[in-house]
């Protein structure tokens, strides 16, 4: 087995551990988001990022459905319903040698759950910052 | 070195060659939109997506960017521009022992890319059938 930090990944949404999260987080870590093209460089962006998804994704209907890991790289398939729209996503998400995840990208399926996601992420960032 | 049908799904795209993509696709295959919710079922609906997105993303500055690929799943990440709208998605797919792909799933990001995708998509659909 490879070390990778995806175990420490799944206990950061389980527990919605943010210093967990903070540890497994390179400095220059990079967030794409599903919605927005520019990449979020850095680690005090993507930690606002993920924060607020994982928030949002503390709902019964989430879970990881699928996942594949290689060396450097995990893809992590999720789904969950927010006010009864399907929402499939996944994570793809690349760390470097010290286990540290370098860029962390999240995909959305289908538009209408991207939309839903969309909105919901501008409420929850808005209250938060 | 598991036998997997993903070097010849690149070579349905590198030559469109829907022979080989009918070849390796399983007659109970789903094919899953980034768009549309609803699970298209059967080889018939798929090659029919498949064909059309293959047509599309037949474009010089289509590519495959990463590939994480396991014992029955691989996550196909690709970069393109349709239009001067940067597209970033992801195919992840899934076969049987037989290795018959049963399963075709598209991701697309960012929210334009999609919507540029969903605008392609349809003009192109509605060209063939």
């Amino acid at each position: 087995m490879h070390t990778n930090p995806i175990k420490k990944w799944h206990q950061v949404v389980k527990n919605n551990d943010f210093q967990l999260l903070e540890d497994i987080l390179d400095d220059s870590v990079i967030f794409y988001s599903p919605v927005v093209f520019t990449p979020q460089k850095g680690k005090k962006i993507t930690l606002m990022y993920l924060s607020a998804v994982a928030t949002l994704f503390n709902v019964d209907s989430f879970s990881y459905t699928h996942e594949i890991i290689n060396k450097n790289m995990a893809s992590l398939e999720f789904e969950l319903e927010l006010n009864g729209i399907h929402i499939n996503g996944l994570d793809l998400i690349t760390w470097n040698e010290n286990q540290k995840i370098t860029e962390f990208k999240v995909f959305v399926r289908p538009l209408q759950g991207l939309n839903a996601l969309h909105e919901m992420m501008g409420i929850s960032l808005k209250d938060k910052y």
